[in-house]
């Protein structure tokens, strides 16, 4: 339970292990900053020396040269690093000062904001005003930022008007970091990188280019096909992209909720999911301070931040949906974009006439935001509010540069209940809301399911990109069985997987805690690393160029027996090591050409090399070996075997 | 370490929890029998007494009527159970014992097999007449069977002449098990049960029957389509099958190596890993004492039982590949079809001319088995000596019933060698060796790879159906990224869910620890627990008819708040109890209308109830609801909304 008297004291500097302590001096939160091991952050400069684009540098060992042989040097792998200056030991973190406001000055220097005097939502003065909560109150001392009037600050708005914004070109860096750097790497050690592999039957809007380039940003950006996170009032994030040309990204959720957890233990887990790779991050607290946990969060993260303001608009009417209005979500929704909340999840496509069509549904609606938009309906007999106001969002939307989640207030919530007429008819009304935004100028994505059987993935993605048009894909999972409440990370890391290759430009985690419970610290990090797994495996399946540098280092290392490189350049590395210790914990282990699952004598890798030296003894060159590796060759070659081997 | 002085003494009738004892009477093993919660096993009598088909019986707690109505039952949930007598408190378990040889009357009525005198194999009569080994030796009073002369005793055999064994009968029973007795039971709670669903591409052979007949089994087993792996020397064994128009099968390795683990914890892992649902284990023993480990695991064994025989020809020729002669290979089958090994992995595909075109990859040869092949081919510049005798091989399998499960020696040890030449020409090998069992009748599946990315694995799974044609194919995974190890129980079980849906018939689970360290009890668990979820996302995707009666009924106490069915029916019971009691673990709680993740008054499950409700007092019927949900209809429903619901 949050205590509303405690005082957020910031960790020392430098230390280990910094914690947040609560007014009694006990650690409350523990932040976990050190560098992965063998790794340094890293910073790509562009065309302007604020733009620093961090990347995580993984150094390797040598490969050791035969009988003695000189040791040939193995370069380092860079992969991409959503976890900001927390791994930089070079970084002072004070979560009490928050992140340094990187974009500030890209901002102000667009001359389309202006300070304002003070926050404009009514609720948010009145928090601000409030005594009693001080000592919880994050105390930040500038201003917020709005679009000067008649101004509109998107990044879409940029990129139409045919501007390269430096959120663009830091974009563009940010996602070449697989490539550029590591694809001659990967040369150099005698193995081809794939080429492009396009998914049959998927029709691309654009080919996957072999480096992305600021203007390819921009143009992604202005078809409305990716979209850039960015508040004008979250100068803190370090920019990226959502969109399916692009490294697929992942969310976590985080949040309290009116049962459990506390506003240190939310920053606790907004800095321990990105540590493990989510790229942004949704507040979904439901609980007492919604608004102070998330200045809180926000004022420390440098991911963007996403939020269902829906949510803090009941709590703001008791709880109660039939008494939410228009005027208090409006109110909520300028307070959050004052804030710097980066995208809203917004249920404006649970109209009134499709909420009958779940009446049969096994599970009914299980969207939280849904159901509330569902119930107001029904008490009012009258259409969803954030629809009839829509065009009202979108103003509040282009002021700030807030992006529309539109979200599935209607996905299935069981297998039962995947593709039917409610998920799709919501689907079409996203896609007429797509085109308003669009109007506008407003960035959009298209938030999906949910639970859908394997069979039924395909055709979730292929009538999203038809009916919005190619508006970036967000799913949660989608869960691929409802067997399985306890290992809901893997029913649904699965279907993630999937829709990432079919084209879904970011994967909402769900965690082992799914339909039990709120996630702890070890939850959120086993949903963030089975979801970069199904990133990775669909960036791969895509054929995204230089995606496959990561796993060839890390093959490499294995065949050779390096362990510790094949430790560092595991998505966790240190639960790598725990793995192989538990057998063989012994130093020397690490460089034993054996594990235990084999031992000494029987090892393959091992066997393999052996092989391997003795062909070279026959003399069998290795580009004659490629040659006759083409498979119409195999044939002819076994006949010639005979002699090679003689 | 495996200590041969120990004294394996049986766990005692009737206690909660059997262990067993070394011969200082300290527990070396824990076996875990108790039945799963709410559950039951029943029994499905066939045509004949003997046709005992066990099956697990959910029982499900009634849904509360509204306002205090006449509560409403919810039939129970009978599910596939492979986990043996060992979770049936009626029956008395002794590992000394062994279990029942249920199938002895059938086999031995077919009036086609002799009881030898003695065993055959050479190596079987040394160690049986080794007295240093009486203290670890398994007691087994009855001699081995094998065919009289001339005879051939496969059911594959049989199946051809037409005839439909008692196995064959019980298999219909067993798969028929989520149709038969619940397709009804879901029809009377008012949901359809979704109809035969094809993947579209996919060229099935046989559209799957809505219910399988003895007579169906008996026609897939004819043609090569599917195996039933029943050892006439496994007598023991509940029989099952393995073909891609059958519920997808899963296999767990377990296997003591030259590093770690006894013979007592080889019992536990086997009876550990049928209880979360494994469908064959194969045993990969490399260390001491292969031999009675393996008639220990076998003699306690329901499920049929594999092996790689050349791991302990190669330690009988101490770990020296080139010293390996045909002589010690055959003898070594023999010994081990007397023990009753249900199916062999023999890695016949890995030819002479194949092994050079593994020298120019990332990571060579991965199999052990092919690795040890490819250096005596190396060794002594000769083909393979499985593949040279391979007709003799079928000669042996056929007097005994063993199936072969043909080795991925050259099968891709990461994403850069996935679908290479040397991989896709063992597999035409395979395809031709398959024709060549199937002239003797012998069953056969197909072992497929490895790491894969997705976009890659339908060529698998489709060269395969096409080579080995239709024979069922046995993957390991397919891991779909490189980059995760301690999780490629997730890597892998992407791939494993995808490929089960393409076609493959049975997927050999890959644990956390794969990599890293051999799998301890948890890392089975996990293990078993990941595949068994592939599978059925499997299918469920394939749109086996009954497969998503589980999930329905999940789902459907989901949202009724059936908190203990809901744990009940998931496949980790314990976990999902566990990860809810976290958060409330009040007993109180598991009726409670809401959970920990959004607390009392955001329920949106709640929320739907109101929802559903409100649409029942305006009397907006059921059937009028589902023809509106036609989606061409849903426009003119928004029409005539206002009338609805004034």
């Amino acid at each position: 339970m949050s205590t509303p008297q405690r005082d957020l004291i910031s960790p020392t500097n430098g230390e280990p292990t910094p914690v947040i302590l609560d007014n009694n001096n006990t650690p409350s939160a523990t932040l976990t900053t050190e560098p992965f091991p063998a790794s340094q952050k890293i910073y790509v400069t562009g065309s302007d020396a604020s733009i620093r684009v961090p990347m995580r540098e993984i150094a390797l060992t040598p490969t050791k040269g035969p009988n003695g042989a000189t040791p040939i040097d193995n370069p380092s792998v860079t992969v991409y690093d959503p976890s900001g200056p927390y791994t930089d030991p070079n970084v002072a973190i004070n979560v009490r000062e928050g992140l340094q406001p990187l974009r500030r000055k890209w901002i102000v220097d667009r001359d389309d904001v202006e300070e304002l005097p003070e926050i404009s939502s009514m609720y948010g003065r009145k928090r601000a005003k409030d005594t009693s909560l001080d000592s919880i109150r994050f105390a930040l001392s500038r201003k917020p930022l709005r679009a000067k009037s008649g101004m509109n600050v998107t990044q879409m708005h940029y990129a139409r008007k045919g501007i390269v914004t430096p959120e663009m070109e830091y974009i563009a860096i940010r996602e070449n970091q697989t490539r550029e750097l590591h694809e001659e790497a990967l040369h150099a050690n005698g193995h081809q990188a794939r080429g492009v592999v396009q998914h049959p039957g998927q029709a691309w809007g654009a080919a996957i280019q072999s480096r992305i380039t600021p203007e390819f940003v921009r143009d992604e950006v202005a078809r409305g096909r990716a979209i850039i996170p960015s508040n004008i009032n979250h100068p803190e994030v370090e920019p990226m992209i959502i969109g399916r040309n692009f490294l697929v990204k992942i969310n976590a959720n985080i949040g309290n909720s009116a049962v459990t957890s506390s506003i240190e233990e939310e920053v606790e887990k907004l800095i321990w999911s990105i540590r493990w790779g989510s790229d942004t991050v949704m507040d979904l607290s439901t609980g007492k301070n919604i608004h102070e946990t998330r200045e809180w969060i926000i004022r420390n993260s440098p991911v963007p931040i996403g939020t269902v303001p829906i949510y803090q608009a009941l709590e703001k009417v008791g709880g109660k949906p039939e008494e939410l209005t228009w005027d208090i979500f409006r109110d909520t929704l300028i307070e959050q974009a004052e804030q710097g909340v980066d995208y809203f999840t917004i249920h404006a496509g649970v109209r009134l006439a499709y909420v009958p069509l779940t009446a049969t549904r096994m599970t009914g609606i299980v969207s939280r935001g849904g159901s509330i938009h569902a119930k107001w309906c029904l008490a009012h007999h009258q259409e969803n509010f954030t629809y009839t106001h829509f065009e009202e969002i979108c103003e509040i939307m282009k002021a700030y540069d807030v992006s529309f989640s539109l979200g599935d207030g209607l996905r299935p919530g069981s297998i039962a209940d995947a593709n039917d007429a409610a998920q799709f008819g919501e689907l079409e009304t996203l896609g007429e809301l797509t085109n308003t935004a669009w109007q506008h100028d407003v960035q959009v994505m298209i938030e999906g399911p949910g639970h859908v059987p394997m069979h039924m993935i395909k055709e979730n993605m292929d009538r999203q990109l038809e009916v919005c048009q190619e508006a970036p894909f967000y799913t949660l999972g989608p869960l691929t069985t409802d067997i399985a409440p306890g290992y809901d990370h893997i029913t649904s890391g699965i279907g993630a997987a999937m829709i990432g290759w079919y084209g879904c430009a970011m994967l909402c985690y769900v965690t082992p805690k799914e339909h039990l419970g709120l996630p702890n610290k070890e939850d959120v990090k086993d949903g963030v690393i089975a979801y970069k797994i199904s990133a990775h495996a669909a960036d791969l399946a895509k054929g995204h160029p230089g995606a496959q540098a990561r796993d060839n280092a890390l093959s490499k290392a294995r065949f050779e027996f390096r362990w510790e490189d094949q430790f560092n350049l595991s998505l966790d590395p240190e639960t790598a090591r725990i793995y192989h210790d538990a057998t063989l914990p012994d130093q020397a282990a690490k460089g034993a050409h054996f594990c235990s699952m084999c031992g000494p004598s029987f090892c393959s890798m091992k066997i393999t090399q052996d092989v391997r030296d003795y062909a070279d003894q026959l003399k069998v060159k290795e580009d004659e070996a490629i040659q006759i590796g083409l498979q119409e060759k195999s044939e002819e070659f076994r006949k010639a075997g005979g002699e090679i081997y003689l």
